[in-house]
């Protein structure tokens, strides 16, 4: 590389958690459009590099959704090591943005294109709650645990997710493999738990949001398999608010 | 009785939920010192009933102290049963209040004066945490839980508690007695948890803010338990910040 500013750029692995009530989502938009979380680390990394800094995240996440363990590969110019990067970044960012850790990587790894699975979780209240009122959608209505649950069995195995994504989504295929899928009851709580190589857009809170309507006795679990195998929005039911939606972790060949 | 005002008036049990971030406490104050958990409820009912209410609690939690089951009771006059008055304070009351349960009681429950055990837990994350940043207290030193529990064997039992409390309390003794104290590690969370029969002012805070000087170093369990049978606050350790802190539930003797 003749570029001397290219030359001592590093590539940095981002463990990141965040609360993305306050956040329009992961992604850079447009001035004026509302704070992000990439553009906040990025910001971040400016502030204490005095250069710019190109972070990438393993996916976006919506409006209002959080993340407990998005990753992010960061091309950035400093001397520092990664620990004192690790508390630079949290000593300058937001409350609502956490970086969990910070190593070393290289060109062979870039976060969205080596992830090799994505584990999100949903959370239901099913009593109104003040302490976790960012993190769980409080669904008022009692609801079929064992039904929804039916419903996971459908879910789990290469499928055409057509029917759980919004219309606008661009993408080559809408096929994904679902490693994991199930709901746990803890207390008065309702955790969905979904494990897959990739996810379409609005995808688990489409999920989420025609389970919920099986789980009030709206839909069997069987006109749940259909509305799946139809491969059509419309037979599938509404999509759940991002309050719920946590990005828990995301998988890579190599650590 | 011959006040008709006082023939219809009830006395009901409610169970609160309440993230007291945004808070000065749960006790009522002087007006202009700030929002109270108290105040907000009495005003709820005032509300949807027309006529005034008061709401007493189990005991005052301090600004910025949370509760997932503070115990009041209410003294109100309406005609609604439990389930509507339920629904109608968890609609008008802020999303940082839910009531959790309203049961009928009578005059031979006091939710203070009948209370026989009252339990917190407080949180500490060792790692900076934006989800839960409203409800642990960031500690960046690693702590050690195996003295931290050691601290804990001497708390167990009636104890003068004069070392753990703020010098301006008025309270005729300083004996409490404990029932459970532990650590118990979660990932990357600590968290304490005590019950007793009764608390004293900043108690749980004081032990904390001990005990953490001892988990990282600084004071021996051995000079924790000098420092209780001191009687004196100046040998115990700073007072730890209220974020951490939840008043889990408190219990009576009859349902």
């Amino acid at each position: 590389m003749d570029d001397p500013a290219q030359e001592s750029s590093r590539r940095l692995k981002l463990i990141i958690e965040y609360d993305g009530t306050d956040f329009v989502g992961w992604q850079m938009q447009a001035a004026g459009a509302g704070r992000t979380v990439q553009q906040t680390i990025q910001e971040a990394f400016q502030t204490f590099t005095g250069s710019d800094a190109q972070v990438v995240g393993s996916g976006r996440t919506d409006s209002g959704v959080h993340a407990r363990g998005q990753v992010a590969h960061a091309i950035v110019q400093t001397g520092l090591d990664c620990e004192k990067i690790l508390k630079a970044l949290n000593g300058i960012l937001p409350h609502d943005i956490a970086i969990l850790s910070v190593t070393e990587t290289d060109g062979s790894f870039h976060a969205r294109y080596s992830a090799i699975e994505r584990r999100y979780s949903y959370t239901i209240s099913n009593v109104p709650c003040a302490i976790d009122r960012r993190v769980a959608w409080y669904v008022r209505y009692p609801l079929n645990v064992v039904s929804m649950n039916e419903c996971c069995k459908h879910i789990i195995g290469e499928h055409d997710f057509r029917a759980f994504t919004s219309s606008q989504a661009e993408v080559h295929h809408y096929r994904c493999t679902v490693t994991a899928a199930f709901w746990e009851q803890q207390g008065t709580k309702l955790i969905f738990r979904i494990h897959a190589n990739r996810f379409l857009h609005n995808m688990v809170r489409a999920l989420v949001g025609t389970m919920v309507e099986v789980g009030r006795g709206y839909y069997s679990p069987e006109e749940f398999s259909t509305a799946l195998t139809s491969g059509d929005r419309k037979y599938a039911g509404p999509t759940a608010p991002p309050v719920g939606l946590i990005l828990e972790e995301v998988l890579y060949s190599h650590a």
